[in-house]
């Protein structure tokens, strides 16, 4: 029996309500050795009242010194293990559209590119055409057909579209198309375990047949792709936990990664304040709710120090108070992962978090900072304790054995 | 090869002594937050003496977020992994009465219920009838004869009796026949594992001649069984830590679970005195003593946390000075789980751990208290760990490799 299959067996009904608030790679670390990171620069005073009444830690995504992606990342906060479920990025980009993805789909992200007469790529992005070039031609590709299976193609982006096949023995994981440089050309596609031989060959069928569709259409005249797999098919979280989940994203991706769980997805807006509207407008219609900010992981991919630490800031202003007067029974506030700008990428950096309940056992902490975190009761933790942690604090477990 | 089997590999002979003494419940909260929890409210010189010069952490004694029964906890402490080895109640009443299971010998718990001309039951615990009425039953439920094995019925206290089967081929776990609500009929027994068919199939014949048996015995004329499992046989402490192990518990559950790996119970009295005095009368004798206090859980469960405080002071004035004059070569002082009196029950808050031994590495901890623990050397830690810290500290170990 897994962890989580036992937590599921200790689920009882409660209507307390749970809110993890995400600030996209949160953690930060000092531009110069013995400094102050983005978040302890940032001027954070409810932040800090919440720290001072809650408990705080800090938690490894995935594990120490593993720098993690923001799919994974996500399912270790909604307390799947992110190494045992290990999710395509076609899955996660399919259902950041919106692709009502059924569990034996498979699903793989696609790429526009230019190839020459020798069929050698000469633009991974086919020179980055608008949305609606790249909706055209996925009209194209639509026409495709393969024995025995349903194939869907849908735009994304740009030059990014996604693939999705539908029908039985399809299983992953495959290899990817793209050679990752300009002066190769696009790989066939083999299958990394035997069953999934049969997806392989369909998908090279189908990349066949999208060149001889798209020859004449420079410059998006072939196609690639990458992150090949099956939707895992997760048991939801309502099956987990008994919570009726919401979530509150802008970027597809996270919806995705929400919606990979079984979480509803409100509409939003894209500003801080049009995000926790949308959280207040849906408060008696939900158990948990996951508001997901984006742009602090941004300005920390900008190396942007004083963008993010400001970013956090007007999270502290827009988005804790409108919160805190909902009186969520469990506030968590953290990061799916470290982004420091001194780095400029996501990073292996712990991630601080804070909880607040009534009966959360407050600690030491008076600010919330990676400082304070460090020596928080809550001590240095795997993300997938969060879950736990957070419906023990909503009184929905029961005790384990008599 | 799992950890205790790697610990069982490194044992070494040595005559020094271990005290593991464990106040139930000892774990609390503060009953508003940011204030002070009940062994922070507590006076206690001796403790907090033992933590300036000991060394101090906080323990998990399930998981995070778990909130553990006491017989899953008291496991864990022992050593023994709480989620591999799950214990039915019925084992764990048989061995609290002192009744001798066979690796092989199937438990249940048995409450004596009323049950209306419909076989409805009207009262869970028959009125709760006193021991002596108990017993009498019993002795007629003695009487009832399975085919190929041999059927014990014990008296408990009130209302409840033992049930054990000994023969070949038994397996549990099976369901439960209690509807845990009045106006429900007993359920019959089902076999969880498909091993388990023939076990369940002779505790039904067994219910039905109890049922017949008892059917003018009013107001207990009918039984309900629950926690029906087979004895785990779990290996010793003297076969995993050669360790001479001994407990001293005035309740039945905890003596249960020190007989389940191999302790012998030492006969006391109920105060805090005749506990300490009775592990003092035995000191010779063995080299690993349990002592077990149990009112702290019973005030917390009772919402009464001045009480629990209070007791926690007569525990630091009653017990710990007796012991220190033994000189134990390890001293540990904890819980087997939290037991806040403000949430009058079990939950999952880590336990406040201290443990003294002449070579601990003592920290900074300058009292005994859950904020001191939670900022103690020994960090947040599962209660599995507990057992070769003590084992490490009365250097009873080799090192591992060359």
């Amino acid at each position: 029996m897994t962890d989580q299959e036992i937590l599921s067996s200790l689920v009882i009904p409660n209507t307390t309500k749970i809110v993890l608030l995400v600030m996209d790679g949160l953690g930060g670390a000092p531009m110069n050795p013995g400094g102050f990171t983005e978040l302890e620069t940032a001027h954070t005073p409810h932040l800090d009242a919440l720290a001072r009444d809650g408990i705080c830690g800090l938690h490894d995504p995935i594990g120490p010194g593993i720098t993690p992606g923001s799919g994974p990342s996500h399912l270790a906060l909604f307390g799947y293990d992110p190494l045992q479920h290990q999710i395509g990025r076609g899955v996660l980009e399919a259902l950041g559209i919106g692709f009502e993805l059924e569990s034996t789909d498979l699903a793989a992200r696609g790429n526009f590119c230019t190839v020459d007469e020798n069929g050698l790529i000469t633009d991974r992005r086919a020179g980055r055409i608008p949305t609606q070039k790249g909706a055209e031609l996925v009209e194209v590709l639509r026409s495709i057909t393969l024995p025995g299976v349903q194939t869907f193609a849908e735009v994304v982006k740009d030059y990014r579209f996604v693939l999705v096949l539908r029908g039985e023995g399809l299983s992953g994981p495959l290899t990817e198309t793209d050679p990752q440089q300009v002066g190769a050309a696009p790989l066939p596609v083999k299958a990394l375990r035997p069953e999934a031989e049969l997806a392989a060959s369909l998908v090279n069928q189908w990349i066949a047949q999208a060149s001889e569709l798209l020859a004449d259409r420079h410059p998006a005249n072939m196609v690639t792709l990458r992150g090949l797999d099956k939707n895992p098919g997760l048991p939801s979280m309502q099956e987990v936990y008994g919570l009726r989940a919401a979530a509150i994203a802008v970027y597809p991706m996270y919806r995705g990664a929400a919606r990979l769980v079984g979480m509803d997805i409100l509409p939003t807006g894209e500003s801080l304040e049009e995000e926790a509207e949308a959280l207040r407008e849906s408060w008696a219609d939900y158990d948990f709710f996951f508001l997901h900010v984006k742009k602090t992981d941004s300005a920390g991919e900008d190396g942007d120090f004083e963008r993010k630490a400001h970013l956090i800031e007007q999270v502290d202003a827009a988005v804790v108070p409108p919160l805190l007067d909902l009186e969520p029974d469990v506030l968590i506030v953290t990061g799916d992962h470290s982004t420091p700008a001194l780095l400029r990428s996501h990073s292996w950096h712990p991630v601080p978090l804070l909880l607040y309940s009534r009966q959360c056992r407050s600690d030491a902490a008076s600010e919330f900072s990676e400082r304070a975190c460090a020596y928080g009761a809550l001590g240095r933790f795997p993300a997938t304790d969060i879950m736990p942690l957070a419906m023990a604090n909503a009184l929905r477990l029961t005790k384990f054995g008599a």
